[in-house]
């Protein structure tokens, strides 16, 4: 499947300079969207995960549904002030300033198998903070997914100890 | 399923005197979660839906994976600075606060046949504000499904034009 037919690349978002990839018409669009849930599912079978994680809010479009699919737990990170019990939290850098992300103290068990979800591989600076987040509880992370990948944003050796799946490149 | 089991109350969160209700403990146990996502694609395909609409962040948890199962278009709702294209936008009332929601222009088209998710029912206003963003785009809301009821904060007639799910009820 042409998964570009459904992503729309918007000039200047959120600002100058930037190129948002909105990826609302491939979930406007039933068969696109269980395309790439059913794609990112097998990925999370593959590496034998038995839990996903994910970074708010785009991150819990797909991750919700390849959670199910898989029947595999359903973790969150997320921003400041979301979570409403103790949170372990990492500060990380991102293509456009710096955030933190949080996670519920407890939410990964030791020895837990974690693949990462996300819609964008950017910086990495995302990502890279929620592997600190899982291992930092003793979970393993087995593999990472994003719907797409921007390989001029990043090193090419990023994350190249884990598994990744990336279905479309730009 | 007990799922009261699943979800913890937290006291005075975000502000002091509201009783939180975290799902996270839902998510994280695959089970549970698809206990949860299976009875709201059925109520979905119930409804004779064809497009799933949910609020940012947490009608997205329920709605990716229902949307998923039910093969249904998947639309969102988010809040403003978020969505890169043109947007329909509604000022709308929450628990605490006010607030504006928006929807992609388009994303629903004339005689779409929707149900609207999200994860708690309160006072009604988010709610209202979705349904009020379907009918401007001329589709008709066939159904709303809720995880959690709060009767407590809204009138008893909140929604009775519509066939209304609600999964637990505090």
């Amino acid at each position: 499947m042409d998964l570009k037919k459904h992503i729309l690349n918007v000039k200047d978002f959120p600002i100058d300079g930037i190129d948002f990839k909105d990826v609302t018409p491939l979930l406007n669009d039933a068969d696109a969207f269980a395309y790439v849930i059913d794609e990112m599912a097998k990925f999370v079978i593959e590496c034998g995960a038995n839990v996903v994680v994910a970074p708010e809010a785009r991150g819990f479009l797909f991750a919700s549904a390849v959670a199910y699919k898989s029947h595999t737990r359903f973790v969150l990170v997320r921003k400041p002030g979301k979570l409403p019990r103790e949170v372990i939290d990492i500060e990380y850098t991102l293509e456009y300033g710096t955030n933190h992300q949080q996670m519920h103290k407890g939410d990964i068990k030791p020895d837990d198998k974690v693949v990462i979800i996300d819609d964008v591989l950017a910086t990495g600076g995302t990502i890279e903070a929620i592997v600190k987040l899982v291992e930092m509880q003793d979970g393993k992370v087995e593999g990472v997914s994003f719907l797409i990948d921007l390989p001029a944003l990043h090193d090419e050796n990023l994350l190249q100890e884990y598994k990744v799946q990336k279905l479309v490149k730009y």
